[in-house]
This record gives C-alpha cells, structure tokens and sequence, in this order.
C-alpha cells in the first residue's frame, strides 16, 4: 500500500512505493495488451482532471487511465473559468470536491501547487505537474520504461541530456533514478543546468559524447523554446550542433545504449530525425507505458480508501 | 410531475413545481451520499451542454448531475464553434436535436435566449443562465439549501446582498422565496440595485449591519469585477468597507444567521477569508445541493416524456 | 467488406462500398429511430477525434456516432497542444496510437494531410475533413439522404451551388456523385469555381434559375466569409441577389427539386430563411443521416481488422 494518500513528487516517495507502483503497472500493461482494455477497479470513484496550464500528452494519458479503470471523469481547464473570475485555487479546488469528486489529477504553473492543496483537502491528489518543479508519473514511467530494457536499476548509468533548467521531468526523475542506486549524470550547457540541482548527488557534463559512452540509458529533454531565452547560445542551431544527438552517434557507441525522450521532439534540435527513429529509441514505448504506470498510481490510491 | 416542458426561469414556476423539484432532490441527494452514486434513470437520454458563455462551476455541475443519471451526454462550447461563422442560434440548436438529441442545457449571454428556442423547437430545455436575467437551477439550489436550515420558508426574512444589478441570481431568488412566501431584502449600495426590481415586492436597505441583524439567512452575491464600472464606489476597497461581511460581524449578532454565497467568491471584497470559512457558512453545502437539484430538474423534466 | 482500412476521400472509394456504407447507414438510422439508440458494436475499441482546426457539427456528429457504437473515445484540438510546441503531425499521431488507440478522426487544415499519415500508421484514419480538398463523410451523408429522395442516383441531375473553390463539400460530392451516374452541374460567380474542377466531367453555369429548372437536387454550399475575399463581387448583397436562392423562385420550378446545404447556412445570403425552412429543403435530415453514415463508416472500418 503507499504511505501517502497523494502522488505530489517524486522527492517523498520510498523506493519501496516505487517499486509496488512499477510491478502494478506490470499488470496493467498487460490488460491494455488484451483485446479488452477496461478493467472495472475504480467503477463509482469520480476523478477530475484540473489542469491550469494546456497539456496533450498527459492530459490524455491520465483520461485514458481513468477511462480503462471504468472511472467517472470531469474535465477542468482554466481557460474561460472562474480562475479568470479571481477564485483561489483552494476555493476552485473545493467547490469541485464538493461536488462528491474522490480524485484530483492536477497540472499547474506554480511549483508547490499540489502540496499547497493537499494540506487543505481530503481527496487524493496526484500532481500532473507543477511547473519547472516536479513530474512525477513521467519520471515513474521513465523508471518503468528504464526496467524493462535494463532490469534493476541500481549502480546502473544514466544521463539525462538537455535543458535541465526549465525541466519537472529532470528534477523527479533524479529523485527517481538516486532511489533506486542508479548513477545520474546531468549533460548540457552550463547555462541550462542550475547549481543547486548539483547537491543531489549528480555528476555534470558538458561533453555530450563522452556522456553517452559513459551511459546505459540517455533520457533527452527537449529545448524548451516555449519557456526560455538561452543566453548562453545564440542559436537552436548551435545547441543542435554541439548538444544533439544523431543516429550516426548512437550507431558508433562501443555499446548499445536506451535512448528516451519524454515528448514532445524538436525534431532537428535534441535529437535528430534519424536518432529520434531508430531501433535504439523507446519514446513510444514511453507513452504506451505511461498509460498503465497512471492506471498503477490511480489504482494504488484509491485503494487506500 | 412538471407542468412545463423547460426550466426557462423561476418567473413561470409554481410553487407546487417547487416542492416537487426540493423533494425528488433530497432523494437524489441521498443516492450522491452513498458509496455508488449513480442511477440508471436517464439511460437512453441524450444532453446537450450548450454553453455559449463560459462556466465553471454551473457546466460541471450539470455534468456530474447528467452522469450520475446515466445520461449520454456531448458538450457545446461556443468558441470555435459555427457560431462564429454567422450561424443563427435557432440554426445551431435544431442542428444538435437534429443529431437525436433529448434535452438542452445553455447558457446564453443573451437575456430570453431560452425562452426564444423554447418556442420553436420540442426538446427539453434548461436555462443554465441568459445573460442577467435569470439563473433558475442557482435559485433551486437556494431554495434546497435554505429548507434544510431553516425548513418551511414562509415568513422567514431572507437578505440578498451585493451586486443585484449584475446578477442571474438574485431576480431567479427573489422570485423562488416571493413564491415560498418568503420576505426579501436586497441590500447594496444604490448603484447595484436596479428600480425595476423593487416593484417584486421587496424591502431594500443600504446598511449591512441592520440588514443582517433582521435576516434569518445572507445570500451574499459576488461584485461582478468583470461586468461592471462601478461608479458610486471609485473602488473595491470602498466596497470591502461599506458592504464586506466578516466573521466579526456574524459572530456579534444577536441569533444564527445562515451564510451563502453562489460563488465564486471574491474574499476580502463582499465576504472576508474568517466569514466565508466560518461555521455559519453553507456555500459548500451548496455545492453539493447544486447535483441532487439539477439531477431532480433533469429527471422530473424526461419523465415528462 | 471496404477496401481499405481508411476513408480518406471519395476519389479512391469505388461505386461498390458507397453503396456498402449507404446500405449500412439506413440499418443504423433505423437503430437511432429506436427508443434505445446504443449498439455494443464498438465496444473495447478505441477511438481518438484529433480536430487541428474547429469544427462543431462534425465533431458532435462523429462523438454522436462512436458513443452510439459503445467506443471509448478521447478528444484532442489542437488549440493549447504540443502542436504549437513544435511537434510534427506524425509524432503528434504517433503518441496518441501509442496510448492503444485503434482509429483517428482527424480534421485538419493541410489538403493531405490524413493521406500522409496514412502512410506512416497503422490505426484506421478517417478524414473529417482537410483544408479545401475532400470532407468524404459529408459526401456520403450527401449522397445517403439524395438517395432517401430520389433512389438510385445514376442519371439524376444534382447541381452543387456557391463557393466550389472553398468548399471541400464540393470535391468529395463530385466524386461520389459521378462514380454514382449522376449528372453533375456547379453554378456560381465564375471567381468561385476553379478551372481544375472543369476537367472532372461537371458542367458549369452562371445563371442559378436555369440550372434549379435543370436539377432534381441542388446542395447549395455556404459562402465561406471567412476563407475569402470575393474579388469578383464586390458585396454579399450582390451574391445574394445574383445567387441566392428563394422559396418563391422553388415553389415556381416546373418540378419539386430537392434543396440541400451542408451548414452552417447564411441566411439571406445563399439561402433565403423562407427557402432553407421551406417543405424543399432537407437540411436538417442531412444532419440526422450525418450519424448514422459515420456509424456506419466507423462500423465497416473497425470490422476489417
């Protein structure tokens, strides 16, 4: 059973929470693998899906979870809303529980967000993400996807390449991976990397070849052009030239190495076309494993009930 | 069994209507409080939610209460939508009944919207709110939440408080209590409440102290930031001065009072954080009640059929 | 059994399996005449409506269609996606097929677009619709409720009136018309109907009241307002009183024709309200046989695997 009735981040949560969410999702890949999907655990439980900032992939990720978990499902975004109206997020957060929703699943741009909540509220919380703060059910379908092609993941080497300022994927995946005994080397231009992030007991590189030599599994973030000015570089072009990462590099690696990315690609920047597609990717098995490891999270809370 | 066809407004109620729709939702309301919340009632009806002004709290509402009665239900948003390639109200609504669909939902910027469709065409409609006119499932929900404080509401004095000139709630509830036999008073300042609506049959005040001593429940309504140019008041704070209601003020009166507010609220402007969060408040409650009454609505309405 | 596993235009569909989905589709109108209009036929098949560009009636009318089949079913728009972060169309697909999703409805502005796709994927596509090129289900709800009317096509005069050069209505009732044995006539403004188009075995004509005389049907399309700026006319007034058909100049024809229009009509602009209300017209049918057609595409096509 978890300990905590919320999914908030990844810092909180014990190795051992991590690996019962992972064996969970086990078992629920292996439903969505049959030709019938649904499964009837979270019939008469009501969840609702808050997200203030716009989402694709994890929006409907979590819809498909609730749905194949036969969940009840309301749509919250905050565009047009009363967010717009000047309610608090509690107030707006309350009004919603009180229309008898057990689960909330939330994206915000304000890190903390989730954890503010779940000191006022009764209802399970799982954080969708918090802005540049923390991701964790990607970070658990990373740790997923990691298992499946390298089994334990302890004393295991793994790089996470990119922009790693403006990331919630690198931050609950750092906490992710140093739980489980992992070594974690963050890559990138020195001005996409901030210091603090160095006091968790991760190495730092800004030699992007060297760094997929040393490494078992590279997870490459994307550039985030939405969110920042790079300083440092001038350009998207000379990010691609002197941090992305092409076909020919994987190919030529002394071994075979995991390469992920946790969507969307700028094809062209972090990762070229060729790498992006190649045998060494499992960005889609990413995806398909994200389903089941929210399908997990969702299961494994409700249940605590 | 409902008279009319359409929940148009309160106006057209009787008070018969009124009964029948508080008792079916204490029914319902009693289903939402057990562990499986749904009933099959409304299996093979088909919703319309077509909301042409955005709406949180009114839109969710109405989707959990079409949920829970097993309704199929298809959202209408008028953004993006053919509305704005010049296609005529009457146009889009007898394109979505055309589809087989049973009964509309809408909410409509346009004062009689409802009442317009309502004459030409044969499904069932619910007015979600038209414009400033009225709001009639708010005014039900009122009016539930009212009974279960204060019982019978003949003769009792119920103060409506702030913007009457801006709102849907207050003509839907001053019709609802007149009906009941209630006493109304609107208090505000002279800017907010219209001359017209003091020909209802209400008492009105401009001092908050001596209108919440006389009351036996507050339905405190949200200065509308983004309606209106206040000019009586040059601001908010004046406002908060004059009119705001704090806990300080509840607790000092001479009997309990019942605080409610139809949300969402501005606190520190028409009701300070202590008030809206104290023991006299039901806005929660009501938010709960707003389920089992538009689950009631929506019944008594299809069964009409 | 069709052909092949998507629908992406009329062009490619052969005279055969229109006449499979026109058969299939009167089985299922028959189903949504029913008092219970659901069918388990799509029951653990899951269906993704991905709509870059807006769109209200199709879009209810194929959720309409999959919750009448029992499919599950997720909503993507394209407004407040990983679109505007820069994803390409293929990987913006490919993670959604990577969550288990077995077909996509896609409306998109790119002529080609689902064609494209289609290439790379293997879930079913059925095209809603892309840029100005071809709206197949359109042309077959077109076509389903010509036949209501008229029987067997081949021989039969349709005339298609108004904005060809805009329309995808018009490439897609071409095709499906003249694979069917029907004469085919466009009439409007010369600026408004391409050369191109010339050479796929219609007639054109200028002159609206010769070719009314002339039609056992006319589908008259919309003036897309917002797609254009008629260069040749320099009003919508002068449109409507060259172009703009009447109830008057219907009920003088020498014989009953049927009226037809895709919506959303511009009343007093190609239509006049008397005529798109008249006994002529058969708007509001298309919009019914609009679901049952898309039933039935989505049946034939998920049936295949």
């Amino acid at each position: 059973m978890l300990k905590s009735p919320h999914l908030l981040g990844i810092k909180d949560l014990d190795a051992e929470s991590i690996d019962l969410i992972v064996k969970t999702a086990k078992e629920f890949k292996e439903v969505l693998n049959r030709p019938i999907k649904k499964v009837p655990s979270l019939r008469d439980v009501t969840i609702a899906n808050v997200f203030f900032e716009n989402s694709t992939r994890t929006r409907l990720s979590f819809e498909l979870a609730e749905k194949r978990l036969s969940a009840d499902t309301i749509n919250f975004s905050a565009s047009g809303s009363s967010v717009k109206k000047g309610e608090t997020l509690l107030d707006t957060v309350n009004n919603i529980l009180a229309m008898k929703v057990d689960m909330i699943v939330m994206r915000h741009a304000s890190p903390g967000a989730p954890h503010y909540l779940s000191k006022h509220i009764k209802a399970n919380i799982i954080n969708a993400g918090d802005g540049t703060h923390e991701h964790p059910t990607q970070a658990l379908l990373d740790t997923f996807s990691l298992r499946e092609k390298l089994g334990d993941l302890a004393g295991k080497k793994i790089a996470i390449i990119g922009d790693i300022l403006h990331s919630r994927v690198a931050l609950s995946n750092i906490y992710a991976l140093k739980k489980q005994g992992a070594q974690v080397r963050l890559c990138g231009p020195s001005t996409l990397i901030p210091k603090h992030i160095q006091s968790l007991g991760v190495e730092v590189s800004h030699d992007v070849k060297d760094t997929l030599t040393w490494c078992d599994a590279a997870n490459v973030l994307r550039i985030q052009l939405e969110r920042q000015q790079i300083k440092y570089f001038p350009s998207l072009r000379e990010y691609a030239q002197f941090f992305g990462i092409t076909r020919k590099m994987l190919d030529e690696l002394p071994k075979e190495i995991v390469l992920m990315h946790p969507g969307p690609i700028n094809r062209g920047v972090e990762l070229s076309s060729d790498a992006a597609d190649s045998p060494h990717s499992i960005i889609l098995d990413q995806v398909e494993n994200g389903v089941a490891v929210r399908m997990a999270v969702l299961y494994l809370l409700a249940s605590r009930a």
